[in-house]
């Protein structure tokens, strides 16, 4: 059985070789404990679809990001949909050699179980949770390693300290006392609205200069803005708030991203649209830091 | 012929016995006078649904609302589509019924004509009407009580000073006229936008300690955000904007509330879930009133 | 109030004066009493323009129906939806008018409830009901005048061996029983596709010379060819069957016609489609007819 | 965590007993390993929705199925999405416990995979599979106990001469010729087309009196009836071909029955009806049978 | 060959004489150079269907323009696919014939290419753009003439000082050197989002009293307000600040106007009806500049 | 600007160097001329996905065509779509490389029209041509060379006496004594349903061992089979019929073949999978021939 599926024409519609590459695209059709809709299996080749569709310079960051930065992508992880465990060490295995090869990782999700594997290839590090959902359950309908529990699970490898929450607008109780009890550091969706400068201020005092990993749940958006997501929460962020956000973090170490819980089948081509600029706007903010180093 | 459909489960995917409930919801599939799209009758079904699919803790308000309250849900009144008389009189007995009980009833409709028969329940009454469309017409297609001309039915019931109209950005110059003839307090839904709390205190100064009815068109709300109204009208409040005016709603004296004019074979499921979380924002409203009481 | 409102373009895309018409198409956007799927309003003007993407050249006949039979369109009919006695009036009115003037109408539903309206507008009638249900219950949901009791209701005003039901496939106990009793002539679907020249022939033996109204519910095919039904009920007949059904009534004494219960916005452009070419064939025959005579 | 949600009201819309019941309907919502398309999920959900809108009265039989049959609705087994293996214990424990109750189970699919846990509730048995594809696979994307293997699976339980599969039109070479050497009898779509008498004489030659589960796989149906099916594969049967080939086994010793791979998310509503239909003329045979005991 | 097809009822839902309107609708179903989604031919129907569903009335206005302006609906000229030489002829005459009636044209769209044509038909001419794309290309696949280099076209018929682009959020490197080269004055979604008033403010003093043209590429809106366009930008205005920006431009000389890009297939309803009140919100402008002329 | 882009993976999910290769797949995303439904550019991309979904393996052939076939796909070729002319020339000049390079050409479609460049690329030709429609038309809406002229075109090419047309169901009654004049060979729909193997042997007799190129417009399946077309007919053949005739045409001397009309965003996914089952159908047809050569 293979393990990776080479996907052409890559993210943006190109090809470029591996070796020189320093931003590496990886495709995680993971589709399998949604509590609710499923269909993440798309995703990756939608969003790839939609990034074609979509000019390479960004207005606002004044330069097209396939001329500042060497942008490749590897292709889909293939999962094995009844064994989580093993479909785990390969998106951890795949993850690992781009960390160990100097490249940065941009993961297209797939259910959002994915960050769980993908933050095992860093050390040190800080992970930045843009999301409506708190996702800390301890076990969801029988299952430990879930799209319900992922950031529960992340804190078995990481500090509490080391999680910091934005845009949440829905929890259990129990998730609610847990963040408390755990003194995790969280934005409500509500609290970003009002000042992003604020929150990005506190954000970067919290991880300073350490690596961060960045996981950009789609439903950190209002269903309006995209509406093919897994669990719709009305209420969230504009299109608009989100990439400002994502701007603003420049100056963070990101070290890794990933973009998850988006499901074609329900999608009228704005989750696509949406996703694939999402990327772009990482692919601006590294490219702005490579500008400056 | 039933009068009632029982349904379960109920809201929020629960069943809790009706005689020891405080709040009551109530579908009200009535389908008959829509001047556009039909397809009310699948509305309450689909609220119940997309209810069960979001959590029952709310953040905003720190409580889980079927902790803090206990709710049931009394199923749907049947309506006989060609006879309003006796459709009307049959929703009137059963919000009777809740309301005698000493209980809150919620209704989930269905087209807006409801409002004009559930309120018939109360004494004492203001009605505080969200809505794109001021429904002040007195006659459409040959009906006087109907969908646009349901606030104007109201006004046989209730003093011009007793509705107050929030959202407004439509409505006929007839409507017009006879808004400002009978000095119908009313704000526009760039009045809301520009300033929540402004309009808030209005209303409070406005209805005082008096018995409060609440009833919510979605249409109030921008169609990007709930696409799936009746007669969508552009401009509309975002869901944020809705919800922070429903929690500041907090100090009056709500006795009752429906959510209407949902048409689900126009949906992408985000109505449907707006809809619910609609509700479960009024619940959350009436869990800080129980508390402070 | 306004009880009929002109559209233009009429069937087929074109205008012609009444007066000198053969043939007049009368759209009836009945939409109340559906116990399932609602929208039939927007029935008359996608069958139009279906009928304007259609050739008006039928090559199974030979002729341009167009050219053969002066075809006008007196636009819809309103309905008040609350008050389905002064909407039968209406309808039966306008009916009326056609037939005095020696005219042969052509009804778009609309939901079947139209029919009982529609043929008292007629003396000495046989009724040939297509469908698959047998509309037979004496009341639905408290309605004694709605789609589930129209040949019911039509037995109010015909004599049982008047009414021939072809291509049933569904009802409740009561109905078979009913129609056991009254000794209704009926075949079921798998009876026509079994020998459509066998039904024909027996229909013919029927009617023999009597004025024959034709009732088309668009169930009466597989919801495979006409997806957007008001009741879809799998195991129906093809296009082919149903044209075949149609051409072969040509010597009968054909009087008026209606074609019921396509709900728009359940399709994806197919049943519009259908209904428009079943409308072309009804016409084809009446060609037919007049060059024969 | 519970291994079975109660779901009122049950297929058809009604709610019985269980311990007079003769016939359980079981949910199983299973939707992890479907290699196209998912959302089995929300299949049973959408079949027993359908079978409340179609009359329990079938013309065909002559008989109302909830008067000749006690027929009730478990409700839906619980998947633990990540673990197959403790799934299907769960499946094989309810569906023993029907069989051992001496009931007649008929299964609310989900996943085709599902059939490889029910058949191991019955001893002596044979499978009559309804199928466009072999599902002979011995491994499907790193899975042994999958969609696309689960007739493989089933004959590591019975011997290949105890299979039958009917309708087939599609596999692979490796499954044509493991077909082949197994001697596996099975007709294709387009013999069973040609001559449904002689196929159901075979298939009776062949399984005499022995018991019979039948897994009925909605795909065996022409995408154009039944167009919500995980992996379409054109030039199928036509719901009336079905139809008859399920009455037409009547003589045999059914002990058992399922109807399998009805995705919602790409349903017009046709796929579903179509499924519960198929239910309804399973309960007739099984009227039938009753009544001539 | 007829190059106008005349339309009844026109915009509004109305007809009235061409020789004393004020106002002209004219369609423009051009659908040729889309490089990403097509189907702009149904846009001119969808909108006048939608024009009929809304008020005529405007609050936001305080007056009826049916009742301030004379109104009439010219229908649609007639494009030829393969010509678009003689496409754009066709759509210079008809414009310029209302032009030169002293009337003003409202284009509904159909691709932007329209723009190059109609602008034709006026002298002296700035060009207000609306737009989320700058359509500066020189070329695109081939064709100088098309909805990418729209804009690059219209530098070939006016000064680039004449050209102010509103609301531009993309653009290739090209067009962003060519327009800082050409210093084309143009305010993106940000700044307009940041200070309507700012902007209005400069594009008045840009203006002047010259004889102003609004192009309104619907895509100048976020996609979760107008998702039916032909290539979806996330991140733009809403319908909200896009009426406001149209509003504060009622001191201009406002000589024409188009709405374009709407591509109907694509539509969940809001589209259509957003385009319809943007022409509203046009109509209301030219209502307030004639009772205060 | 380039004249074809390259497609990785090709139809049948595989990539195959051109050298080698016998049959070569093209795809022709052409869009221009549609008189009702636009978007045929997505079909070929829509066509291969599908593919890849498909069994390579064909039982009713007992092959696997990638096994008994050196197949690949050169690509699209890329319109101009204002220029016909320039874009034809295109097509042709890639269609006679081929047919050069001795291979056999498959083209994926896009209009009709691109049929009347494709054939240029051969001598001596006959064309069988299925359809619903004659698309005998001189001109349509200005246009001679366009989707509804293409028999026509061919016919300033070949001899009327070698187009044979199948499966038509509707025309203008100027195409029906067109092709009654010039006598084309031409048989109904209904008249291939009655029976096949006549049509195929007067076919045979017709072509006897000239070069036969074949064209199948997705329209002459029944829309049930085929929704997304873009002028959808009632009345067609099923799939299965579409097969048998296909699989019948193996004696003949086929050198081309082009499958056209699919309008991807009308699709349920059905059409893309007909379309590339039918194209698996023809290489079955080509593995035949060079089983037996």
């Amino acid at each position: 059985m293979e393990e990776l599926i080479r996907i052409s024409p890559g993210f943006g519609g190109f090809d470029f070789p591996y070796d020189k590459a320093e931003v590496v695209f990886l495709g995680i059709p993971l589709d399998v404990t949604s509590s609710y809709r499923a269909g993440y299996r798309f995703a990756p080749a939608k969003i790839r679809e939609a990034s074609a569709n979509l000019e390479t310079y960004l207005p606002e960051f004044g330069l097209d990001v396939f001329e500042t930065l060497n942008i490749t992508d590897m292709g889909d992880v293939v999962p094995t949909p009844t064994d989580m465990e093993s479909t785990g060490e390969r998106i951890k295995k795949f993850v690992s050699r781009i960390v160990k090869d100097g490249k940065f990782p941009i993961l297209l999700g797939g259910e959002h179980t994915l960050t769980y594997f993908s933050i095992q290839a860093f050390d040190d590090l800080f992970l930045i949770h843009l999301d409506a959902h708190r996702d800390l359950r301890d076990e969801y309908l029988g299952d430990r390693v879930c799209h319900a529990t992922v950031a529960r699970r992340v804190l078995d490898l990481l500090e509490a300290d080391r999680l910091i929450q934005v845009g949440i607008r829905s929890c259990s109780k129990e998730e609610a006392e847990y963040a408390k009890t755990k003194k995790i550091k969280s934005f409500s969706s509500a609290e970003l609205q009002a000042s992003i400068a604020r929150i990005v201020s506190e954000v970067k005092q919290t991880v300073a200069s350490h690596p961060v990993y960045l996981t950009i749940d789609l439903d950190v958006l209002d269903p309006a803005f995209a509406p093919a997501v897994a669990t719709p929460e009305p209420g969230g962020l504009t299109v608009s708030e989100l990439f400002t956000f994502i701007r603003e973090l420049r100056d963070l170490n990101l070290v890794g991203c990933d973009i998850v819980e988006f499901v074609p089948p329900y999608d009228n081509g704005n989750t696509a649209f949406v996703a694939a600029k999402t990327a772009y706007h990482v692919l601006g903010v590294l490219s702005l830091k490579k500008a400056t180093t």
